[in-house]
């Protein structure tokens, strides 16, 4: 028995791995001393009182036999998969509950979803990118094509007429540059997309922190997208449920390839693979999208956002670079005076007690950039923008 | 884009559907009247006291700043795995923290593993089965080697020295015969898979229905295991996790095949395609292994074991043969005077009120019997089991 060959063309996992190394090493020769954490993404905002008390009701629910909830339906709770379409349709989306999936997040998914595909695709990735798009498209034995972009297109690359892939991966606001795309040039890869028969994987983990105008929050505000794309999203930042563990994923109906539906693939996919999410943690997902918890997780959102101004703020003032910020929760900065990623990460850590990621590690086009999240608490991000800026600016 | 081809291979998963229909069709011309379910094998019995004690904790947890939980160790929380390895030394299994995977549950990890194996594998598989172990492995373009068994071995086919296939499922307690293999049959299978260099899939979601001194919970309470077997358990009969979910998966760290060791691609795989299970399930599940939580739920398992004792009794008194019953929590019947499956399931409907799972959806060789589920409350069960009693002896 040969496990899966492609394991092997994997390449070390390094990035987190090594930002924990290299931290907990500088922790050792400082004892007592402090960090200022703006390296992984995640939150440190409790969840909101709305989704807390529907929580303990369904725990109450699994304790009384005339409550208790057995087997979920595989593809969601009903009423879930319907109230989801409902926040869609205030984006001007119209969707059947049927054309969504509740799932147990957007990383369970991105991998999971691949096996719709078969092996031996080929997949577009734009970089930099999230380290698991690629990781999992190598496990599944496809071709990566690697669509590296710079400061010259602000991160956001169109496509290229050369560009032949079967899958396209789009993952707007970005992780990890927080770059948007607006509705014009998400419909020219929509167009694009659909003239070579592909498909759009479009991550939309981050929709919650946009707030312009012009930037769609879903790709199926644009027309078209129905008959070429898939949307995963999560509720891990939009409502700090990244230990809790919720997201859904959108499969229209009209979406077609080579003769087969891709949404009753699904339906099979998820009906023979999984036994649906746990009953307690989707009722504290309903509770998000009533009104009373999207107003909480807006004051929520609303103190990341804050977190992003003052650390944007501290930027300006040295007079560095960046994209981000302002509708996504990540800053993607160039490094000052042309220092390497790792570099720049190692004087932050040691001159201002900062944890940042190094952008070489979401493909070599990140070289000379770093990542901040804003998931910080507000305390922390003053004093980490605070240091940051009096270390540049000296 | 040409999708997963292999999904066009899959039959139409029609057990549980036709099921359904029937019994709906059934229900509308008797409006009113009362069907007993022992079909599909959900659980009845609330969540323990302690679990649910556990699960408002956790909650409570997510609620406030300091005790907020985001992203999870993605292969599970240090201490519920270690809590897991504690168990089974009880059942005089050594196993590492490490060795222990923490799931969303058995049918999820019985998709996601084959992923460890690559396609075009040959799986012999066991035939009656669980439906998902062939369709999952339709879905990954894998080879089917279908192993009938029957009344002559008592429902436990032994190894065959012309089988030959990479991987092997054995689900000892079976699901859906009930049947449980000795400790000496299951030695013959780990020789047998050894020398063929191959790899067992052991699904033990059923070991706490275990009374046997001689019949093991654990595919590793035989040696040489650990250098050819995967264990798959779940919490959903164990302790009512059905609609909760979660599972936990063992993978020895000495598990090498062609020069890869697959504990570590499992970590690779959990790190990549995963966040990791719920902080508030992963807590419910760690209460399940306190002396309390294993107090409460025997004493759920004791419910169930007394309906199989009320069934047996029934059929025993009618001359009908059949399997489990005893260390499971399935009853696996012959259909009486030779009826197909779905013939006596018609019959059990119409006559008796009772719904049943037709043997023959579990592979051809299920036809002439009929599967008793004993996850229904007591009452239901007594007034079954008195009905199919007159029923069968009129």
């Amino acid at each position: 028995m040969i496990p899966n060959i492609h394991y092997s063309e994997l390449k070390d996992s390094y990035l987190f791995r090594r930002i924990a190394e290299k931290t907990a090493a500088w922790q050792q020769e400082h004892p007592g001393e402090y960090l200022y954490r703006m390296g992984i993404g995640d939150v440190t905002l409790p969840l909101c009182p709305a989704v807390i008390r529907a929580l303990h009701e369904a725990v109450d629910d699994q304790a009384e036999k005339k409550t208790f909830h057995g087997y979920m339906p595989e593809c969601g709770d009903p009423t879930l998969r319907e109230t989801i379409a409902a926040y869609y349709r205030r984006l001007g989306v119209e969707l059947k509950a049927e054309e969504v999936f509740v799932s147990s997040g957007a990383s369970d998914e991105l991998g999971d979803i691949l096996d719709l595909f078969g092996r031996d695709k080929t997949v577009a990735i734009p970089e930099p990118a999230y380290p698991a798009y690629v990781d999992a498209n190598i496990m599944a034995g496809n071709r990566i094509l690697h669509i590296p972009s710079g400061r010259e297109s602000m991160f956001l690359p169109m496509p290229d007429p050369d560009m032949d892939a079967d899958i396209y991966y789009i993952c707007s606001p970005n992780n990890p540059t927080g770059a948007v795309y607006r509705k014009d040039q998400l419909k020219e890869w929509v167009d694009f997309v659909r003239r070579k028969d592909g498909l759009i994987l479009f991550d939309a983990a981050y929709e919650s922190f946009i707030e312009e105008e012009d930037i769609p929050h879903s790709i199926f505000e644009i027309p078209g997208a129905e008959s070429c794309a898939i949307e995963i999203c999560s509720l891990s930042k939009t409502a700090g449920f990244t230990g809790t563990r919720c997201g859904y994923t959108v499969i229209p109906e009209a979406l077609e390839r080579g003769g087969m539906n891709l949404n009753r693939m699904w339906v099979r996919n998820r009906t023979t693979k999984t036994n649906g999410v746990s009953y307690i943690i989707q009722r504290g997902a309903a509770a998000v999208f009533t009104e009373e918890g999207q107003e909480q997780i807006r004051q929520n959102i609303k103190v990341y956002k804050q977190n992003a101004v003052r650390l944007m703020k501290a930027l300006d003032r040295c007079g560095v670079k960046y994209t981000g910020g302002r509708n996504a929760p990540y800053i993607w900065a160039e490094c000052p005076h042309g220092t390497g990623s790792w570099e720049f990460f190692d004087l932050l850590l040691n001159r201002c007690h900062v944890v940042a990621t190094p952008g070489e590690g979401f493909g070599s086009c990140g070289e000379g950039y770093i990542r901040f999240s804003v998931f910080g608490t507000p305390e922390d991000t003053e004093e980490a923008a605070q240091r940051i800026e009096q270390f540049l600016n000296n």
